[in-house]
């Protein structure tokens, strides 16, 4: 196991010098879910244009979100995304809607932290845009499924495997 | 189950209108986690300064991402946050870090959205922070604890209680 | 004509003081219009989700531009809007997109420049989204529709009527 | 005519990938213009310091509205912007106020976004410096001029000509 | 002499509860300087429009870092910012440009942060503009000047007395 | 000595055209200092978690300031930095807190102006979190200390050493 890399000589955080490091293409897919009552789920999927504006708000939200992480997270290095997409699933039987997104880049560091945020903030705007109806919804489950480019080597999330979108 | 609120007539999204609300005191209070190999709690948790620094980078941004809320939710009301407290709990027989967002303000709609937004940024800077050793955390149950203040009443999950911070 | 009010003792700009006005309820419409070719707005109006697509990454973009008006236009006060709505309309006789946004306001001073930030951000959306297929299409005719509350009193621009929305 | 490129496969839109292309120089040259009463045109262009006031705030307005067009506009890639200058050029006989902007990039996607961005918040921030004395103004005729570097050629606006500044 | 106000009970740094305090009109007054080569000077304050354009940039700058003030310092609260001004004064005798912010707001919190946030970003920007001629600048004595309003009372530094603007 | 750069044909500043230079490796290191009653560093000092805090805080602020310098200074490039660091040094004989930031880049221009907002943004949140106890504190002698990389040359200001940290 590793040691941290973002504490500095002071024992304090920094954002770490990857200067050094190559240019290569990167890629992270991350996911995660929202859970709420089915009568609200039910609101997100029939309704019509109401139904596709709950998600495209969202995906709006994480797509920009993505684009804010280095604003967001005080060690993050800033980075020249070149592609941001996302997808939602609306899964009936265990009453949620499931979010991927997936980040790409050519540049010096991975998108992992990008595509995680595209998910938390997508998560978030659901809330937001379902609060008045269901102050019960829990956000779950936000995680890496996979990261392929740089040094460290590929990653895939045991048990993942892609969506077909 | 009332309807959604935020779509206009055209069928799309829009930021409600909220000018008649009264201005009271309202406050939010939102709780997650972020699950993590044992070594991984460990690093953070032992460690002397490292141990803090890890927290006390996740509890800035978590600050700082409330108060930009209303930048990344799209019809999120810009709010003046009167106070905003993070707490974190080592939780180690589950193996992660519990957070806890309360987020307070006089003003005309309520703080859940910027104390879910502490939370989520938090988790995703724990994240961050402890990548390098660990890929598989994953950020878990981000959810609404209580809500007081405003004309739609208080909220209480259930099950949950206020921690003695 | 009143002299100008940005202008302070050294000759240079200020943001003038509005402390003593009062908290009234304020509201201002702003309108403009994209010019494109036939075939791009077929491709905007037909095309099912696509169509929709267009104009509702175009109303996010607005409503979310209408919130940083003070983080763009340097002598803007920030305000807490309290509702933001946008419209549009397909004139295919005069083959454009027709975009209208009201916002509405409690406090100290007037949001015609919200309402018109948030017309010039959807506009320059379309743009985007459209810039593939079209290279030449032209953003006309950004303009103030009306304004009430507040001591200078409402404004109507001459020839214009709310829309029906 | 080519197909939309900003939609994805569930028919929303996302931030296309761009990871293929070649960093190459990039131009693109953008105008607009804010038409204005005679008496506001006057008071820019004289009154000293004054006049000279009210267009460096606009230009630099400009200049910052371009660096934050992928926070505005929710499709656009983050790029280096690595030149950006704009120009004023008082209309007596239409009164009205041109604005001219040209952004340069070394990078793999182009700076159209970015040039009509400047041009438009510099027409915003115009607007705003003179309402208090004419809230006629309109801005108008905000469109790309020309745009060269990258694979899809270069763009010149029938019946431009680049101003010699 | 009092305890610091910005620690919670796990000893981490809070944004402090201000829900309480009172809405009064709260004005401050901050002040800096930039020292630099006589040479660099004389260029700031001759050359007709050169000079007037960088204290112009500076001036614009500072009004805009004022109001961005919560979203660089951690702990500091939103605020509508009623007015802000700056002023510039060219000291010869001891080559340096002083500068002035002062920064008023009707509301529950002082507004020292955002004057000295101003006259920061202010001088930030004149080594900006004239670093290519002058790497040896010095940012120096940026301090609160005086501070009325709120229920701690007036504060003056000693010494200082208000420019005649 | 040579003349400013910032200035376009009509007067005005510009972001100066850097498409032609090198990316090449970039440091720059700036430092600043906060002095205070030695009661106020005293409590910086001692008092545990506390002291930890203060400067935690900082270190955080100034390392996210560093990345917002092109939304803070017009006419500063947005680059891509690739590393920072920031450390503290407790000067009790002189009762002040010595600031430094060193950043890091691959691209086309220096980081002096990062390197300088980082330790500006750090000692205003040293401001911001003693402030109640100590109105008084002075941000001194904000200065870049060194800078190398790219055509210019490398810069050591005279008087000044590397800090061992």
């Amino acid at each position: 196991m590793k040691e941290f890399t973002h504490i500095n000589e002071q024992g304090r955080a920094k954002m770490v010098d990857v200067s050094q490091k190559d240019d290569t293409i990167r890629i992270a897919v991350a996911r995660g879910e929202v859970r709420m009552h089915r009568k609200t789920l039910s609101l997100i999927k029939t309704g019509g244009i109401a139904k596709g504006d709950v998600l495209a708000v969202a995906q709006i939200a994480g797509i920009m979100g993505a684009k804010k992480s280095p604003d967001l997270i005080p060690m993050c290095h800033p980075l020249l995304l070149t592609g941001i997409d996302m997808s939602f699933f609306i899964n009936e039987e265990e009453s949620k809607v499931e979010i991927q997104a997936s980040v790409k880049l050519t540049g010096k560091t991975g998108v992992e932290m990008e595509a995680l945020t595209a998910v938390s903030i997508g998560a978030l705007t659901i809330y937001d845009m379902c609060k008045a109806v269901d102050k019960g919804m829990e956000i779950q489950n936000i995680r890496l499924v996979s990261k392929s480019g740089g040094k460290s080597g590929d990653f895939l999330r045991k048990g993942e495997k892609l969506w077909e979108v």
